[in-house]
């Protein structure tokens, strides 16, 4: 058949081991649709709203350990795609996407659905690949495959991100009547493992040596993915030597003994003096982007004399302005190549140990500041977290959208027993635009419960997460409905602004109850403390009903609770 | 102040005449929002879901006559507005799009809501502008004002589209305490008015005694904006020189009167035999899109032995493939130069007249058929449409939304006594995704009825039109619910595919019901053709409220309705 290379394009993802794909209908798309829903050995679902089916498919490839193909047909549907695709690649996530597009001639002629598809996401997928339009003769069916296997090896290798493969595609689009789609058998697979990096002997001596005469030594933890070998790695390393770590809760290390999970909390305020005596001389770094603003300024102030970032590839950043060694290695061969130095001792041994308690110490009087502020009962929407997160199912995965909730979860911390709790925030853009939608993409594939903390300007931006067929029995969405956009009141500047109801404040008025009943989902409105308890415990039986908890407020009080909290915090370092 | 030459971008604006911008609120964007909701020559209404504000924008720019500023903060933000862009550059809408952007070296280092804005929507902008960060020397104030300048006047000169000015912005990002923002007086403002281009001479007399020597010559206009001198202006050429005009239903010629308005209708039918005989010599063509592919495919088959398209400047389209002369004029200059041509007699004017009467035949003969269609009471989407055109209060603006909406609508054509009426339809990309939201940036600013016809698809994809709090008066919103992507049906191919049902025919459960309900519209249900006129009365009642007026049916009923229509049509030639 004429589009037999087309047709192979399911076959070679199959054989590549990729058994997920998220489709967007179309006209143009047709032979992709086709092939991907008659590939025996791929899952795929239909999604109408691309803007929403990208972010499902990064939801998808969260949890699946291999790149998820994502189709959508010509015109501005590439383009719906492109919010997810930028966060894909900042959160490193894989993807494939396969936008089908009219032949090369018809380009600007006047044709429905016809953009300029060429490098449509720009820098913001790691390769784009277009595919010929005619495939009489012999070498471009040898492009064609070579094209669909370079893009998936790319797309999985460290850093993981998303691809671009677009496909002009000439009428008839559909099969003719009688014929069915086959694929082709003993199709081309290049393989393309990843190797194993060394450090040179040198380097890692040098390395060792500053190691060695470093008496403080942090180690700060960004974004990654739940990796309990790595966390427990960690865990050893940092008793060992005395080396405290900073991990947010987007760093997944909620298996550390030791952690210092309130990092931004208790770096808002501690005074000049406790910074400097935290100042370390050595920093290491792993991993994507931190949460916290404090912790930020804070390195960049006080900044290490030396500080490592352990990286395996791909461009470094250097957000705390201080960077002195990229170190090219995983973040686990990186600690086993450590795994012989000796901890130090004596005198020496004990500076490491001072360093070490005074992080242990502010990390302790933080949590007591947090936990006397959650100790009267309140009804509120951080305090609603503060439950959520002591009450989560484990194991669980839990999905924090942006601005607020991923804020306050960072505020908050998992606290113990939490282990088996996976988090995931779109920290690559930290947009509003898909959180929602990650969720439910995850939700669809895993069977562990998934649990949404979303603030009402996220959810209903992306409410069209929901606009689709499939059930969502594993589903749990909390919304901090404070009806508008009360991060712009949070942050200092706007709510000195005239103008800051209107323009910064954005006031919504939707409540979720709306969605629920739309979509047949069970509603839970949190408006009294009472029902709190007998809430939690409805909302978290997973009977295979999807259910929405929501609490509303404004953005005016949820400042106010927000206000109050640090100024428990700041209370800590005035007594 | 520091921020000043960037509060100046409105008074510039402001100057130029703008005086609508639309804002997507954020943080980074701060000093822009506080400069246009400040500035008192300018009207600024905000909106969060930035997909749905860039085509709000595009709406507000249909009405208006000047650019529409359109702001949004950094990150993923500036993706979501790309489709509305796309469709603002090939419908040609003016829009300076303004997007707040960190300072350079904070790319890429995992600082939130970041991404790689240079260039982000390609071509599909007239020109990209990168304002400086920092304004101390005085070529960099030089510097914004000479691109807000140009940018402004580029994106106002035909063909008018979208600029994009990215502008990377240092904190703090508020005005100190105390401060207030102020517009400098005598700022620099360059004008740029358009210049009237003449023909060269001897160019002209070739085209006038081609045209003297063509006896068949057509012309067919595209997408255009309502002009009602030139539609005028046409009808007395066309008259004069008995020049039959195809005039589509987004042509906005329906003041012509005897226009070709039925022309996909009919050539999707006619035998070879009338298909010969309608091909012109000489064809001439003027606006945009057009949306039949009927229409396409015969010129394409039928060439004529001259092409002119008539278009001042810009990039070419050969749509028909058969294009002879580019005519660098406007329309009505083009007219006005052809007005001395004497109108041709004896046995050549009855040639000319031959070929016109044919078409006007044709023309009549299809109309016949769709009285007849129509003659028999029915209640389906189809049938509706047919009222609500019949029934179009005058004047008014009427938006067809893709897919099937503006296929219906140029299938029944506007009938007579509507030249009162404007018709808008996305036709630049001929995407679903923000289809509403420009029918409601449109009613934002217009005092005239606006009706917008909508299938299920394109209504719930963007139903974040309504996600904000202005009043929506003159906004009447016709819903065919056929609870799917109906016109994958409708077209050949996809129905002969097993996976026609879930993967083509795309099966969404909505009502418009739930948006009504959740945004206070009144909501008027269509289900006896009992109600159908008590229903448009009110429904065309203009009181103040926003009325939504749902018909419900399913996508293969809207298919067998449709065979049917083009049965009836096909019947014609075959009696």
């Amino acid at each position: 058949m004429r589009l037999q290379p087309i047709y192979d394009i399911a076959e070679i993802c199959a054989q590549k081991g990729i058994n997920e794909a998220v489709l967007c209908p179309g006209s143009r798309c047709a032979p992709l649709i086709s092939a991907f829903v008659t590939h025996p050995k791929i899952n795929t679902r239909t999604f109408s709203d691309e803007r929403s089916a990208g972010f499902v498919a990064n939801g998808i490839a969260q949890v699946n350990p291999l790149p998820v193909v994502l189709v959508c047909t010509s015109g501005s549907a590439a383009y719906n795609f492109a919010p997810a695709i930028a966060e894909a690649f900042y959160q490193q996530i894989p993807i494939v996407v396969l936008t089908a597009d009219r032949p090369k001639e018809w380009i600007d002629q006047l044709d429905g659905q016809t953009i300029r598809q060429e490098k449509i996401y720009g820098t913001h997928v790691k390769k784009y690949y277009e595919l010929p339009q005619d495939y009489e003769h012999a070498d471009t069916q040898w492009h064609i495959n070579r094209c669909v296997n370079e893009a998936i090896n790319l797309s999985n290798q460290y850093p993981k991100g998303p691809v671009h493969i677009n496909i002009p595609l000439r009428e008839p689009l559909y099969p003719l009547q009688g014929e069915t789609i086959q694929f082709t058998t003993h199709l081309r697979i290049i393989e393309s493992p990843e190797s194993v990096t060394q450090l040179p002997p040198d380097f890692l001596s040098k390395l060792k040596s500053n190691f060695i005469t470093s008496n403080k030594v942090l180690i700060v933890v960004g974004q990654q993915p739940f990796d309990s070998a790595f966390s427990s790695g960690l865990d050893t390393f940092s008793k060992q030597h005395h080396v405290p770590v900073i991990a947010d809760v987007i760093s997944n290390l909620h298996g550390l003994s030791h952690g210092i999970t309130h990092a931004d909390a208790m770096l808002g305020h501690c005074k000049p003096d406790n910074k400097k005596a935290l100042q370390p001389e050595l920093l290491i770094t792993f991993g994507n982007s931190v949460i916290s603003k404090n912790l930020k300024i804070f390195l960049r102030n006080y900044k290490p004399t030396i500080h490592w970032h352990i990286q395996p590839r791909g461009e470094i950043a250097d957000t705390f302005q201080g960077l002195t060694s990229v170190i090219s290695s995983t973040p686990m061969s990186f600690l086993q190549q450590f795994s012989e130095v000796v901890a130090k001792t004596g005198f020496e041994g004990q500076r490491r140990e001072n360093y070490y308690r005074l992080w242990e110490a502010e990390e302790h009087r933080t949590v007591r500041a947090i936990k006397a502020f959650f100790a009267t009962p309140q009804l509120n929407e951080f305090s609603l977290v503060n439950e959520i997160l002591k009450n989560l199912p484990q194991p669980s995965h839990l999905h924090l959208s942006n601005s607020m909730p991923v804020r306050y979860a960072n505020f908050i911390g998992l606290g113990d027993g939490k282990n088996d709790t996976e988090v995931f925030a779109n920290r690559g853009t930290s947009g509003i635009d898909g959180c929602t939608s990650t969720a439910v993409g995850h939700a669809l594939v895993a069977n562990t419960p998934t649990l949404l903390i979303t603030g009402d300007m996220a959810f209903f931006y992306d409410r069209n997460a929901f606009w689709h067929n499939y059930k969502l029995s594993h589903l749990r969405i909390v919304v901090l409905n404070n009806h508008g956009g009360a991060i712009f009141g949070m942050i200092d500047g706007p709510d000195q602004l005239q103008e800051a109801d209107e323009y910064f404040i954005t006031q919504q008025k939707l409540s979720a109850r709306n969605v629920a009943l739309e979509y047949g989902f069970d509603y839970l409105k949190l408006d009294s403390l009472k029902k709190l308890k007998n809430m939690l415990k409805d909302f978290f039986d997973f009977d295979g009903r999807t259910k929405i908890l929501e609490i509303e407020s404004t953005a005016k009080d949820a400042k106010i609770i927000l206000d109050n909290f640090k100024k428990q915090i700041k209370s800590n370092y005035e007594a």
